[in-house]
């Protein structure tokens, strides 16, 4: 059970309502996806959270896979189960395939390992890493 | 200054020469960066390290940019100095432009502030994202 | 299912019950919660935990109501369930309302964004942060 | 050494100079932080997290001062060092206290600790915490 | 629901198999757990990943009881649910009593405390700590 | 440079002078590290913590090595460079060999990596591991 109640179509303000129109416009969807629900619960938050997405998420340098799996790859990182599901459900509809997903948490869990191990052993920067 | 010495070639035994002579071949390079040479200390954890990263970093399913990428993300998402700093490079070795990697950090930002929303709101899955 | 067993009032020692008294006494209220049941299983933990929270919880330089949100603010960033709910309640009922919680919301989620920003382009403190 | 060149307002576009003499108006200052500067070599990624620190940072349900030690208590969690720097000089200029500010470390300090008993327990939420 | 299905010992291949013996026979058990069945997808991960464990935590200059616990303190200090029960169970299997383990906890949450208090001051690393 | 000074033995009043005398005559020590000179700048917070060290590291069920590598495993695992310099030190001067730090270091990084996996997977615990 969340912390505050999500926030259905039929109930929503017109304000709000403008904000899911948008998301499944943009996702080709009909439905609204718990998060965007309980955000509704603060209009503005919801308007700036989902601008954000948008943007960040749009076409752009990288490919939009590749920024869902990315994105899959800080979730699993900060344990953060909801977002492990949705963007895991993202990747996949965007053509992630079971090796590319095994691969991805191959790289993600062998980043974690390094990480500690660099941070454990306070390994110093060496020079040639430096930008010039 | 790290927690144990760096081991140089010079002073290296066979064993760890070995895997030096290894990690040169395989990056095509003609030298060998701190986290090695701390690891070194350990002949051992050295092997057992290289050979995880060295089959992990190759070409599979993912494109070893894509993968350098995904390092760098789960590194900036834990703070590891060491391991942004050389991921970047190696990143920025295999082809990532500045655009590439502001955008990387775009996304890197956005999820961690989804998480910590979807993760503090307690929202829950959608049986939508759970795999059939 | 908890990794060891919640200790019942009815079941406790005098030792614990003299905690679970103060707990009640402090905060007004009528039950003990799971986490100082769990606690309960080692006194001299169960104690000392809860005087140090006695202590760092009371009225100070800081109002009440704002530690409550700072606890909530780190315990949404490490992703701990049980102290989001707990925590939640306690600033809720300490007078945290519905447009105070999404702000709150609002600025964890942008705080950890902008860490990880800082933190993976390695951005250097400017002089002027530094105190004199 | 940051990863990107930090971009000086006389070296800056129109388009940055313009969110520059936003922040510098809006803050009541005349230099820009490293931060930034280097968010300007992309500068729609400037302009999109100025534009959310804005307004998330802007007077509201809570008062500024609170969201600035909000956001010290996330980034000494996160171990942010710049942000931790940062914030705190924030925080410090809105008015926070030396007893203020070691009060916010021991509230943060505990909750990281209580976070983890939680966690490393696995303590279940009590049905009183979830909200009706 | 875990993102891939658990692949039984009845519908695996020889490759797995294989594996799954060599678990059963170094752990004298005759069942799998989720984490091992889960990885099948991706046999090579499957093989990689156990044969670290392996020789990770086999006896060596630290005893295994101790790599346990160790491996508990992690997986508390990162909020890992499914690493939390299972190594728990494992350092329980290996003589770990109820009073090792709440001490363990109070290890972990006071470190977890003084990290943050070290890292939200800023407190510069004393030369008598170096390495020399 | 911290963000609050340190306070040295000779500009300390009785009562932060009295921890002082306790920690050198605990730890057999002539001298005091910067964590403490920091916290003194809040007597009852520097009081505090010292007690909880004080208690908590104490031979008790586990070894006081044990619990100083435990401490340096948390401190590598949330990238505190302070934590891991002074409690590499403290468990060097417990006993802690080479060889024991590196395979410290190699069941954090594992844990680490591990944990991830289970976490992006999302991986259900198995009934067995469950307290009975």
């Amino acid at each position: 059970m969340a912390l505050m109640k999500a926030i259905e179509y039929a109930q929503a303000t017109p304000e709000v309502r403008a904000v899911y129109d948008e998301i499944m416009r943009t996702r080709n969807t009909d439905w609204i996806n718990n998060f965007w629900k309980v955000l509704a619960n603060d209009p503005a938050l919801l308007r700036r959270i989902w601008e954000n997405v948008r943007q960040v998420m749009a076409p752009g340098a990288l490919d939009p896979l590749v920024k869902e799996m990315v994105y899959v790859a800080v979730s699993a990182t900060n344990g953060c189960e909801y977002c492990t599901f949705s963007h895991t459900a993202g990747a996949r509809s965007k053509g992630m395939s079971d090796a590319m997903f095994t691969e991805l948490m191959a790289v993600v869990g062998l980043a974690n390992e390094t990480n500690r191990l660099a941070n454990g052993l306070r390994i110093e920067v060496d020079p040639q890493f430096l930008p010039r």
